[in-house]
């Protein structure tokens, strides 16, 4: 154990800030930051413990994966009481898919912490829905399961899982958004602009305005993808008054 | 809640004995026994919720998974820490296999318990494995992660999950044993009879004796398996005198 701990701290650049920003992240104390560090190591650092075995954050994904898992079965379980085997099967594998892991790597902008010999630009998209996986699997390590569930419903199942936009019956946030806008008469503005700062790929921020008050922002890679964040943020702010096309 | 205990209490007919047949297969006490009726009643029963829900287990079923796959993989992580994702995922689907989850939910005679329209011997292997995953999901909802986690290390981890035996190193548990009887100058006796009582297939007993001691007891449906039963059984209780080929 002490060893590990050794070589890490031996080897990670920021120790100063790790556990401010893991802290952060998580939204409770890590108590044992080791945990968290394997989850940001990437094999290019070739790190061993004294028995030669590999220290980096590939068999945490395997964990983390597990508990991920294990907590959306759960919550959708007792959630959709209607729903099948199948149907939950089918649920779970859209919340779970690797496009969405990698865009709540990429918000909680985990490629950040990772130590490594490689340049990030060198990454594949995987490696944010990956660091995610690992980052949970960091979690039960150290906090146990419990932790892992509320992570797990404060950054994935709050702010996503939401079962009628997965059964595919709101198919854009945008279309909803415009429709109420007309119908109250209130007036709407998208104000896209490129936001590509530092980034390798070009980015797109954009404020959604409602009666010329600003709603909701986001950025994302596309002008699309940005225009359908804001317009979901704007829906969740503005829920009780909009409803769904399907809903009760 | 009340509505689906009422419904069920008025479809069990074995509500007497249910809590202490169910009490003795957990070893601890069931908080909520309506969870464990829903784990034993078959769809065939018909029986919906006040809002049509079917109430059987076959939802229970998908949560039962999704523990004993998250319970599984962090005994993987911990226990085998040269082993890499690849080799976690593959040790995994093998302890979590259809055909052994038939053997467990065998050797606690599960489907006993079982209400249902269909008689027994129409059921295919598979219920065996089904109502134990059903059973697992039963444990979560009535106590939690740590109980099932608890249910998993008594009946699944501690008498099956032996890694070298999962990673094919022994081949067979028999040949072991004859090999250490006649290095060690021991007598064996492998006793086998006829023990079918009422099940629906034929089944095989066996009596394992060392130096005319009966050392360990197996039941299955085949002479070869209740021998390689009552062999491994023999090897764990000497497994301090027996060394295994590939042990260190």
């Amino acid at each position: 154990m002490k060893n590990i701990r050794n070589i890490l701290n031996s080897r990670f650049k920021r120790n100063g800030n790790f556990f401010m920003e893991i802290h952060k992240i998580l939204g409770f104390k890590p108590k044992e930051v080791k945990f968290y560090k394997v989850a940001f190591t990437h094999r290019s650092m070739n790190l061993k413990d004294s028995k030669g075995n590999a220290i980096n954050y590939e068999r945490l994904e395997f964990l983390g994966d597990a508990m991920l898992s294990s907590v959306i079965a759960s919550h959708l379980y007792l959630e959709v009481p209607s729903g099948d085997e199948g149907y939950l099967t089918k649920m779970r594998s859209k919340i779970v898919s690797r496009e969405h892991l990698n865009e709540l790597g990429k918000e909680l902008k985990l490629i950040n912490l990772v130590e490594s010999k490689i340049p990030q630009g060198q990454f594949g998209d995987n490696i944010h829905g990956n660091l995610f996986e690992a980052l949970i699997g960091a979690i039960f390590l150290d906090r146990g399961y419990k932790y892992c569930e509320k992570f797990i419903y404060t950054r994935v199942i709050i702010p996503y899982v939401d079962i009628e936009t997965l059964e595919g019956k709101v198919i854009s946030y945008k279309s909803l958004l415009i429709e109420w806008c007309q119908k109250e008469k209130k007036t709407f503005n998208y104000n896209v602009y490129d936001d590509t700062g530092n980034d390798q790929l070009r980015h797109f921020s954009v404020k959604l305005s409602i009666n010329d008050k600003v709603i909701s922002k986001a950025r994302a890679t596309s002008k699309k993808k940005a225009e359908e964040k804001a317009s979901k943020r704007a829906f969740f702010a503005l829920q009780n008054k909009i409803s769904k096309p399907n809903s009760v």
